[in-house]
């Protein structure tokens, strides 16, 4: 094949770590100017490609680029965008390959989710019928670790860290007041199909560190009842307890524990969390003193306690991912295979997309206590490596030295389109 | 003096540093065991005292005390318990000498803010009517930094810290995903009273981070229709932007932002932060997308991104405070002296504490913007040094190794006492 250009594109929630899979592609197409021309970004994900906005990384800096690896959110934009079917939107897909072909790429690297791996999918198909034989890559990343084959996903790893990191400080904060203050502390994590992110909230109690913890996962119907009875009884044996909860906890109905019809002065419906939601069911069965807690954003952007082993994993996929194409291999993701727990080995493999588009992984009952409110063992066993290890980025001023590319605009050469 | 044993105690709310403090306290007692003999602490702080329940902090080896350096929370339990003044409430005084006299201590280091500055000072006084003469130090902390005197409080520049850390990768998140999904992100965080932590989120754009970022101080009264325009400029400038809002805000008629008279589906009365009523107005006013997190404890407890500057001042005033009872000073508090503000120089001072008890240093109203979202030069030259250097704790399988102490009880020798 001859020389190509390339296109890579960050799709759905950033992560953490997204842009250390970017370095990991960037960084691996600079060593094969031979195979790969220029890698092109799509500014704000797929929507990039579609408007023709494509970003020139090949203006940035290596040291720009080696920065990505510690930069946390998606460096050329991202975008909630999902395109429709072949069939029923075979137009957006033909804008792709129009694009592509105008900028003559050959390399399709995408980094994302369920979602997206269909994205690409399709793409290498779509182009195999038009003759194009783009190489279509996919990236793994989510934060809700819900991809399969891969043992887990990149992204996933540091917000289960900043999960357990946090839950461990603030239970030792609660401890320190239950005395005469706060007895109950809540807090709300993301994951709302699976509980992969509330249950690395166990991790923060541990042999050396025992802490009473109780997670409400969104697998698990939420029953009022056995919930209070679980805390009352943490309360009285340790004198307070953290709750960790997913937002996408639900009643035993099936309705969103954080959609409590809530009104405002105005009768306004108001949109809540779900953190407090269960404090107050603390305080109402109670009559417990709480406190709670929205991580949100904060929990997936974290970079500055990222773990180590996340970040390398990011960065291997990401290489995977250039190497995959340069061997010639089409519509595929790099996967993380894990070879043992303890001690931790992995290796990269690889899986094909028409196997990993459009599939969510639960979590395994049986990674769930049978109360449903803690891990097993074989969770514990594992999430434990995949939290392990720091990855600090540099400080300057006393915050962390992230980096924004310059993002420079290529220059247009097919007439504009509009998104349906 | 001969040989006297010393009583140290936590009060109020925990602080990532606070037990850096109690690091600095122990530590230099145990270097001058031809003074001081045993150092008790109060189990759930002054509690303790009142019910004789003492923790022999002797029973601790060197390293479990050394990890206290980095632990955050309150190692022998905090309480928020507030004594009445001395003249409606002698005895509760009165049983705090007894147990000091009981158990022969001449020294009485207590940690916390303006009220228990001011317990402290009454403590003081008392022991002198009665012939006592208990050296009485004062160790200050507050998250808050409203003690009058010392430049700052430790405490304060690790929430400092966190806020701004967590504040900057939150903007980047937003800045990723503004083009089709979240426009606006909100954190709450804390400072009821005092707008200084607020203050800090400011600090995550500088020069070369440069971010849209727009602060709700307690100090000015919120209006909505100019806190929309300021939001509706600056995502139509940068395509997304940042609100740290302080849980104190209040309307013009000064009610509390956070209470808006929220009702369940019961009709029952909904206590929620003021993070979602100020995304829900900029959800109502602009109809804009947004996110919102809350931090609470997480920001005070979170010593895994601690400010280096603050665990050496938290270090150097417990340190300073038995330096000062051993030199035969009483009813003072060790302050925090600038020297200068970059380069950044410090050095221990000292102040009576009848200066500082039930004094609140409130931000000044030159630090904030005129427009009242924002921080101004001189309040960044103040702030900034706070935040500097970082002081990570050591991990262990991914997790920081915070200390438990064991907490060995002391024998009573008194009679039970009941609280009021």
């Amino acid at each position: 094949m001859a020389t190509k250009n390339a296109f890579y594109a960050q799709s759905g929630g950033v992560t953490a770590v997204i842009n250390a899979s970017a370095c990991g592609v960037i960084e691996t197409a600079r060593r094969h100017p031979e195979a790969i021309g220029t890698l092109f970004a799509g500014r704000n994900g797929i929507i990039g490609a579609l408007t023709e906005d494509l970003i020139d990384t090949g203006r940035e800096s290596d040291a720009a680029i080696a920065a990505l690896r510690y930069t946390p959110s998606g460096a050329f934009g991202s975008c909630r965008y999902k395109l429709a079917g072949l069939e029923q939107n075979r137009r957006e897909y033909e804008r792709l390959i129009e694009v592509f072909k105008a900028h003559d790429i050959g390399y399709f690297f995408y980094n994302g989710g369920g979602d997206s791996a269909d994205t690409c999918l399709k793409v290498s198909q779509l182009s195999e019928e038009t003759g194009l034989s783009i190489r279509a890559i996919h990236v793994p990343k989510t934060v809700d670790n819900d991809l399969p084959v891969t043992d887990n996903c990149p992204g996933f790893g540091s917000v289960a860290k900043y999960v357990a990191v946090s839950t461990r400080e603030a239970s030792f904060d609660v401890r320190s007041m239950a005395k005469t203050s706060t007895k109950v502390f809540v807090l709300e994590v993301m994951g709302r199909h699976a509980g992969w992110i509330a249950a690395a909230g166990a991790l923060a109690s541990d042999a050396d560190t025992p802490l009473p913890i109780a997670i409400l996962f969104p697998e698990i119907p939420f029953e009022q009842d056995r919930f209070l009875a679980m805390v009352d009884s943490l309360v009285k044996e340790h004198g307070y307890c953290t709750v960790v909860v997913s937002e996408g906890v639900r009643d035993t109905d099936g309705t969103f524990l954080a959609d409590q019809g809530l009104k405002d002065a105005f009768g306004h419906a108001q949109l809540g969390g779900v953190a407090p939601v269960v404090a107050d069911i603390v305080r109402e069965g109670l009559g417990l003193k709480y406190h709670w807690a929205v991580a949100d954003y904060l929990q997936r952007s974290a970079r500055h306690i990222a773990s180590r082993t996340d970040v390398e994993q990011a960065y291997a996929m990401g290489k995977a991912a250039v190497e995959f194409a340069l061997a010639g291999r089409n519509s595929v993701m790099p996967t993380i295979v894990r070879k043992s727990s303890q001690p931790y080995v992995w290796e990269v493999g690889s899986v094909a997309l028409s196997e990993v588009a459009n599939v969510e992984k639960m979590m395994p009952r049986e990674y769930i206590t049978r109360d449903g409110f803690g891990i097993t063992e074989a969770c514990r066993e594992y999430l434990a490596p995949l939290i392990q290890g720091e990855d600090y980025p540099p400080y300057r001023a006393g915050l962390p030295a992230y980096i924004t590319l310059k993002n420079e605009p290529v220059e247009k050469k097919l007439p504009d389109f509009k998104l349906p």
